[in-house]
This record gives structure tokens, C-alpha cells and sequence, in this order.
């Protein structure tokens, strides 16, 4: 299996939001199709909290990426037309710099000495790499989730870099439904002994909690509409069970595991925490004297495309609204998406045929 | 404070319905209220997972129970007109026999050398208590949450036995989101190393496991919505904040760690376990020919009184419409009151006034 990583050094230091900086930090990235002589053809995608940059496939790495139906030659996100940019999140794990990077000042990995992270950082370092791209303005800024927030970060902390937006299931402040969620999913983590404050190994590491948090995530990712579709009461058969006190029973408990299995040891830990802290602490009304609606009117693009699930839990339609409604207050042309998907919160990795028909017909009129 | 718990020797052997047998078992049940000479008067309460026989004051404990609006003298269920009847749910530990009682045939706690338990035997169980008080037909059966499923079952197993039924945010069958819920509260209990298989102690005590599980609880137990005005994105002050990584910061954080901290050292881990498990087990369609549906349609009933709440993300409201469409097919005048409480599952433990008009409305045509 190849590799597409690309990798873009970051000023160094570089100054964290919160306080402290990186020195010698980087930035994974995947790019399909060509950047135009004029450079105006650049979208860039911000990633939710678990993905890589590898969103689909390409000649240096043919593996299916996490999009792969939505983003190539001819599909939705047509790479014919557009010059697309996935970036891997700063303090995720799979090629930029995080928690379980090495600290140049001691050799040894960062762990929990690595600063507090903000999806304004994430959004900062995704900055520079733009302009080191040689791109003054992006023609499209697309994030989904966890990376919705931090496209919101970037547009309001950087005017006029951006002429369009793509909007998807995520938050313009985080609720404390999401809060507490992933509040819990950070706690099975910490009360696993083996995670020992940060300092897991290989040999001692931390399954458990990764396990149970990756199963609530994937309980608040989905929705209960599609559950009673898809598993009902259906039982495991009796060659498929463990023998184990209060074991799995129902294929909806196999497909938990499943799921946790994927994600238990693919995921950094401390990655993870840190990740998921920086979506609790994000609030796009620190931009505004007026809270989510003044900062989301601040913010000025042409042109967005807001798209939300009823089934979401997560990130609620209501919060989609309030995004739709605050950027059309900032005077963009908004178009505001309402899907009825079953699939919930990671409705826009599975309907692709419903995403991809409204982002296309967006990106059309562009 | 006093204990207002009376205790019923269930018949010995009491045979289970997924096999093996109790011994010397007992069910704890507290009463308010006198049974009139006809006897007619009788309405029994199934409670949720956690909850005591101790629904509301009385002289012998005269501390407030957990539906202490509800009941009472010339409350919404007036118990100068009705002798009602709260039961410990066999299988709990609030009194009644369950996991962490002792097994008369070694001396110790059965741990999980307690049969596997199911709702049924829960329901079988309080059917003996109420012939053992002389009661040969309840004049209404109330069930809110789990115990809304034992009624159910209760119903199911002993035609004729009931005269009207309330039912509250219950479900007839466990659906897949709160089987997964559930199994994964069962799984943070597991893996708690101190949980060790049932064998823990005072000393050596599955905290951790019983918090999380408290939490995800508490979580689906109430609403999104609730929670955007109770905490909106409030935070701790810092004198309320611990030291360690990842410490709480946000209200939300703390009103689970105190819900937890309420909870954990006063409910049986391993009780725990086998409600959860007896609730996901349970299927009302196990009754008919036709599932769910057929099984409800065979109840017979005078009349009933189903209310859900439209926030309820565990036991949703379609579930509550699904029980009324069904025991009206049953031939029972049914009243199906759909409340939009923002407190979700809670609701009726919290929106007092609203479950307490339509429960007094519907008992004063009895």
C-alpha cells in the first residue's frame, strides 16, 4: 500500500491559542488534481475528529480513502475541475504533529506535555500550509464535523481567504449534549489504568478505554431510526457468542465491537483527548460582541452550503440552522440542506448519493 | 430515618423463566394507603432499574420517596382512594432478593451464581405478592421505564388480572439504540478490573465502571435540549476544578459526576448487570403470533392510559404510540397523551404536573 502523504513544515515556533508552541511541527496532507496557473481552484476539506488525509484514493496510494465515493476524476467533488487539499488535523495522529509526535526538545514524545490544542490551531497551521501552497484565497472551504468547527475558526480568523463554504453536520459552538459525550468517552480513557496518564506503550495499552469510547461515539454517530431497520432484535448465533458473563447476544452489540475493534488500536489515545477536548472548548461567539450570531454574521464569503441530518444527535439540524442563518447575516448567498438520512450524524460518510448530489450542484454554480 | 419496607416470602422453589430456581427468596414492597374491604381498590407501581419500593413518604419513612409529588394523600394518585403498592423489582438489591443477596444453599452472595433474570419472573414475582394480599384483581397497574416493560409482561402472563394500566415512557421490546446503551453501561462495568467477575468488595469496588455507566445513564435519561438552557456552555469556576488532566470544566461535567457520585456506591454492580440485561431481553411479541402488534392486541384490559414524551431518546415516543395502538387493538379504551416535557426520559420524574394531571384525570374515571 502506498503513501500520498505529502508533509508542509510549520513556522517554527509555532504559538499555540492557549498558550505554549511547537517547534519543528508538521502537517500531513493529501491533494488530488492540479492546482490551476490562476490558483483559484483550491477546495480545501477539514477532516472530523478520527479520519486521515487519505479521503480517497490516488496513483501514489490506491487504497480506498474515507470519501473515496464522493472526491475524485468525475465524481461529485470532481478532482478533473478542482485542485482538492485534505488536511490530517494538527494533534492527530496520522502524520501531523500530536501527542504521540516526538518533542525535538527532549527526543522523547510529547504525551500530555504536548500544549493545549484548539481547532484554532488546527485551523492556523491548515492556514499556513495554504499559503505555502502559493494560494491566496481558497475557492472552497469544505469541513464536516469536528472539521465544520474548525473551518468556522479558520474563516473567522482569517477574512477574506476564503470565497465559498461547505457546512456539514457540525457545530457552531459545541452543546452540552456533545459535551458530555464526549466528556465520558475521554473519561473511559483516563479510568483505564493501562492508559496511566498518558504514558501507555504498546505492551500496556489502554483497550478498554478506547474501546468503550469508540462505542459511544459510534452510539451518537447513528441513529436509532436506522438501528431498528438494520439489527432489530437480532440475535448473535451461538458459535458467534463468548462464553464470558453477560457477553454479546445481539448483532447490534457484534457491530459495536466491530467498530471498536477497527478504531481501538489505530487511534493514539492522548490524540484522541486532546482532540476531543478541543471540540468541547470550541465557540465560534468568542468572535462576536454578540454571541454564535454576531461572529457567524462577521464572517464574510460569497457563497455557503449548509447542510444538516434530522437523525443527528450529535450536532443537531438546529445547529445547522443557526450556521445557515448566521452566514446568510454576513451577507452570503447561504443554501441550506435539510436531510432526512437514517444514518444520523455519519450520514455524510454513507448517503453519499444525497450529499454528493447537493455538493455538486453547489460546486456547479461556483 | 425509619424503613417503611414490608417483605413477601415468594413460594419456594420460585422457578425462573430461562431456568434454574430461587429458594427462600423474597420481593421488599412498601404500601400507602388501605385496601378496601371489597378489595377493589389496588393499584400496583413496577418501578425503573434503580429505584426503591420507596415511592413517597410515609409514617414509617417519613423521608421523600422518588415520585414524592405524585402520591400521596389528595395528591395526583390520592391515596386516600387508592392502597397502592410499590415493589423492589425482584432481582434488585433495595430489599428484594437479587445477585447480592445470600444463596441459602452456600451461605454466600449468589454474585452471578444468580439465575438469569428476566422481567417475567419480575412480573411473576409481584403476581404472588398480590395474591398474598388477598388482591384477586389490581385495580390499575402502573409501570414507568423497565417497570412499564414488567407490567407489560405482567399482563401478557396473567389475563385478567388487571382492570386498567398506565403506562410511561416504556417500550414493548428493547429496540437497538437502548440495547446498545445498555450493553455498553453492562461493558464499563466489566472492564473495570475491581468488578473481577462479580467478586468485588467494599474495599476493592467497581467505581470507575459504575460511573461511566451512571453517566451514559443519565445522558439518555434526559434531553439535548434540556440541557442548552440548564448549562449552555457554563463553566466551572476554578476553585471547583481538579488538578488532573483532562479534569472536568464544564457545569454539564460536574452535574454527571455528581449524578455518579450519588449512584455509584448505592446500587449492586452486579444487580445492575442483570436488570440491564432483563430489560434488553425483553419482547412483548414473545406473547403472540405476530409479534409485537398480536402480543398487545391479546391484552385485556378496561381501559389504559400510555404516555411518552417526544424528547425521550431511550424509550421514544413512537414506542409509547406502538403500546396504545396496541392495547386499543385489545379492545381497551385507551387515552395516549404524548408530552413535548424537554427532560426526555426523566420527564416523569420531574414534570410532576403534567404526568400527575394526566395520571389524576384518567384514575378519576375509575
Amino acid at each position: 500500500m502506498g503513501d500520498a502523504r505529502r508533509y508542509f513544515d510549520l513556522s517554527t515556533p509555532f504559538a499555540m491559542k492557549r498558550g505554549g508552541q511547537l517547534h519543528q511541527a508538521r502537517l500531513a496532507y493529501e491533494t488530488w488534481g492540479e492546482l490551476s496557473p490562476a490558483k483559484d481552484n483550491a477546495l480545501m476539506m477539514f477532516t472530523g475528529l478520527s479520519p486521515s488525509a487519505h479521503a480517497a484514493s490516488s496513483p501514489d496510494d490506491p487504497s480506498p480513502g474515507w470519501w473515496e465515493d464522493m472526491l475524485g476524476p468525475g465524481k461529485y467533488i470532481d478532482t478533473q475541475r478542482w485542485f482538492v487539499i485534505c488536511v490530517n488535523t494538527l494533534g492527530s495522529c496520522k502524520g501531523s504533529t500530536g501527542a504521540d509526535s516526538t518533542d525535538p526538545a527532549t527526543g522523547q514524545p510529547y504525551r500530555l506535555e504536548f500544549p493545549d490544542l484548539t481547532l484554532e490551531d488546527a485551523a492556523n497551521a491548515a492556514y499556513e500550509l495554504v499559503r505555502g501552497l502559493g494560494i491566496g484565497q481558497l475557492a472552497c472551504l469544505l469541513g464536516n464535523s469536528m472539521g465544520g468547527m474548525t473551518a468556522l475558526a479558520y474563516l473567522a480568523l482569517h477574512p477574506g481567504s476564503v470565497r465559498s463554504h461547505i457546512s456539514i453536520s457540525t457545530a457552531p459552538q459545541a452543546q452540552p449534549f456533545a459535551i458530555a459525550i464526549r466528556s465520558l468517552q475521554r473519561e473511559a480513557i483516563r479510568l483505564d489504568p493501562q492508559w496511566n496518564n498518558g504514558h501507555y506503550s504498546e505492551d500496556s495499552y489502554p483497550e478498554a478505554g478506547m474501546s468503550i469510547a469508540r462505542k459511544l461515539g459510534v452510539i451518537t454517530y447513528r441513529s436509532a431510526m436506522e438501528w431498528v431497520g438494520r439489527f432489530a432484535r437480532i440475535r448473535l448465533d451461538s458459535e458467534q457468542r463468548e462464553e464470558e458473563p453477560f457477553a454479546a447476544e445481539f448483532q447490534i452489540e457484534s457491530y459495536l465491537i466491530g467498530h471498536a475493534r477497527r478504531f481501538v488500536r489505530n487511534f493514539d489515545p492522548n490524540s484522541y483527548l486532546y482532540l476531543s477536548r478541543a471540540s468541547d472548548w470550541f465557540d465560534i461567539g468568542e468572535y462576536g460582541q454578540g454571541g454564535v450570531a454576531d461572529a457567524l454574521a462577521r464572517i464574510r464569503l460569497d457563497s455557503a452550503l449548509v447542510i444538516g441530518v434530522e437523525t443527528d444527535i450529535l450536532f443537531p439540524l438546529s445547529q445547522q440552522q443557526e450556521i445557515a442563518d448566521g452566514l446568510r447575516n454576513g451577507g452570503a448567498a447561504v443554501e441550506f440542506v435539510a436531510l432526512d438520512s437514517p444514518q444520523g450524524h455519519d450520514a455524510f460518510l454513507v448517503d453519499i448519493a444525497r450529499f454528493g448530489a447537493a455538493i455538486a450542484q453547489f460546486l456547479a454554480q461556483r
